[in-house]
């Protein structure tokens, strides 16, 4: 079936879907479960297809760890679904309740978005992940993995859409995988028909799906954030946040990657950080580099996303200049200030123009399962519609719904009869 | 000074925005109205050459009308700007409140979004409004007006700017005027610098911007709305609505276009609506035709916005093709059932994928006013960010700020410490 196809298909079927009750859903998310065990074999089958074909073409050892699966893997996979089984159900909130008369009430309530774009690499969690996700929150999707786990995705696949079938007509249409590189291309065009897309993967292909489509895009290319050491650090905290923001998980968007240190306290601070990043390349500018041994970082470092161990310090003179620092250089990912002294943190908190900002606390924080959304979208940097981590909150939208009693807008016009506007829920 | 660098200028000065606070916000309005009415005289007399030349250029009289200012308009204006002075201040409301540990404390706080670019069309109180809630939203904005306005805007400008330069140095380089069809262009490229467009106007000119840049739109194109007369209607309140939905205000996005109208009830409802319509020029389907005598509907006027008083008019045999004709058909903005049968509305709000879905009240409803959000920064017929009437809150995005005693991920992935999500407030 052609692209253009899948997704006129997903448009209708959303119509539906946001119409199946809650136990519906939830019963075709625990019927995936029990599907993806019963097929466990014939699912490491396939991955092993994949593997096979991955060792030949001699991939690199990292991406053949992500796109492996075994039984325990499996397990966890089926267990996550039964996590989002369990959360509440995103849709029919009411996010507002206001009488706009006596005998005419508005209120605002959470609805899917309606048909979702997925693209993402390598790990098959993903597929199984985001497919419970769009089926909670009653969207529809187009779901496109990585070529090396065709034939993975496509076991996993087959799973959940017999889960889908078994559970509701409703459903049928509502999730399309797409396999090949040309239809990633026909899907960025289907801006009437996909509502959000989103990508999952290197920068390299968030930044390609950003640049070709009209398409909204949730998600994040870079992540280039901070730690500031202002000059009222506690210095044993200050190497603590520091150490865990870059090493805890180097490989990660919300680790560290530059260090910024107030040029007050880099005469006492600087000198322990060799031995607390013993395992770190680090990189400073010309002043860091009077303190301590290290390579010589250039503009280019403060651009740079590492996801490494290497981090690029400087020096700033100022609370301010650290702040435009992060403002000019960063990705508006996510950003901390070590102090003992409050008013400094306000004037960062506020100052920094970040999706997360925070106050003697690691970088690493900014997470759906640590924030306590019990899943995770994905983390936006961009500021419209989610920013940073993104729940299940990040696949609804809401429409008004008014109910009257035969009202008309020329009573209201004529001065005949005045809006209330009673708010009962904000 | 160029447009790209009016941007750069706009998203340096949005850092600064985004801290101060809203008693100097509400100044700076304050101070708008003062100064627009100090100056009523240049704008008037500015207003004044705009309108000579536009008779000159035998420019239509409805945008003649739109175009022109005296002192009653412009105190109205004036007045407006009260009206956003004393809204409630949409920055630094905490939509979320959860402690994930004892000493690590999770908030969510409404921000401004950063820059706005608006582009919209002959209205000069457009521009004084949309700067008024830039302002108020802690935003940084590039308005570009009508260039047939082009001497009022730069008049009411001049005031506005005025204003915000005697309240407070950080609103520098905040608010811009963007004056050619070039920088249109120029802005629609600038998808790096500005967060969000605003397109107010035409079909055309929403069109034109959401086919030709990647920055989010925040917008509708057309307004097809819709009025279902289900078989259970009372046939009294199905004629009040139709005829305030279609002839209250028909040049406006949400008057009615297509009546839709069940086959049970249509003997009875359609022969009386030729009399309440008088006005109104009618199409309808075959089988419409058999009970009233009126113009052939086509597809093409099931997909047609007359913003006249123009209407088609189609029979349906169930509720479920009504639903179906109005997600097919519509444009997602605002639609209506008249029915007396409350399962049959349920189904109805529930099924039809529109902004505003009403029950028993006239489409005219769906305004920002009316909904009580004291002012309307427009009506938004994407599923993305904001969506019906968009009052304030469609200018605002959030961050999320965490205050911590020195936590480290290390300690929650060790197990040494666990998360204990205590939400306080969602």
């Amino acid at each position: 079936m052609e692209t253009r196809e899948k997704a006129r298909l997903a448009r209708q079927a959303s119509f539906q879907l946001a119409t199946i009750p809650a136990a519906i859903r939830n019963e075709a998310i625990g019927k995936m479960a029990a599907l993806l065990k019963a097929h466990t074999n014939d699912i490491l089958a396939a991955n092993e297809t994949d593997m096979a074909a991955a060792r030949q073409e001699g991939i690199s050892d990292v991406l053949i760890k992500r796109l492996g699966l075994n039984e325990q893997k499996l397990d966890d996979i089926i267990a996550s679904l039964n996590d989002v089984q369990r959360l509440p159900d995103p849709l029919g909130k009411k996010s507002l309740v206001r009488e706009l008369d006596d005998d005419l009430l508005l209120e605002r309530i959470s609805t899917p978005i309606g048909v979702i774009g997925i693209i993402f690499e390598s790990r098959p969690d993903a597929l199984v992940q985001i497919s419970s996700l769009c089926v909670k929150s009653g969207n529809a999707a187009i779901l496109k993995g990585g070529s090396e786990a065709l034939h993975t995705n496509r076991a996993l696949f087959a799973c959940i859409s017999q889960a889908l079938a078994d559970t509701d007509p409703r459903f049928a249409g509502s999730l399309h995988m797409a396999e090949t590189r040309e239809d990633i291309a026909a899907l960025l065009a289907l801006d009437s028909d996909i509502d959000l897309m989103i990508p999952r993967g290197s920068n390299e292909l968030v930044q390609h799906i950003q640049n070709n489509t009209k398409i909204p895009v949730m998600g994040h290319a870079d992540g280039i954030c901070h730690v500031y050491i202002d000059k009222d650090a506690d210095l044993e905290m200050a190497l603590r946040i520091t150490r865990d923001a870059k090493c805890q998980y180097p490989a990660v968007c919300n680790a560290v990657e530059t260090l910024l240190v107030h040029a007050d306290i880099a005469a006492r601070f600087l000198p322990a950080l060799p031995q607390t990043l013993a395992d770190v390349a680090l990189r400073g500018c010309a002043r860091t580099q009077q303190h301590i041994a290290c390579e010589a970082a250039t503009e280019e470092d403060w651009r740079t996303e590492y996801n490494d161990l290497v981090l690029a310090i400087r020096i700033v003179d100022s609370l301010d200049d650290a702040i435009a620092h992060i403002n000019t250089f960063g990705s508006h990912h996510t950003d901390s200030i070590v102090t003992s002294d409050s008013a400094a943190a306000e004037r960062f908190l506020a100052g920094v123009d970040s999706s997360s900002v925070m106050w003697n606390a690691s970088t690493r924080f900014a997470d759906g399962f640590r924030y306590g959304f019990g899943a995770e979208v994905g983390i936006s940097t961009h500021r419209i519609h989610a920013r940073g981590p993104v729940g299940l909150e990040g696949l609804v939208t809401y429409k008004y719904r008014i109910v009257g009693s035969g009202n008309i807008v020329a009573d209201y016009a004529s001065g005949a009869r005045a809006f209330t506007h009673k708010t009962r829920k904000e």
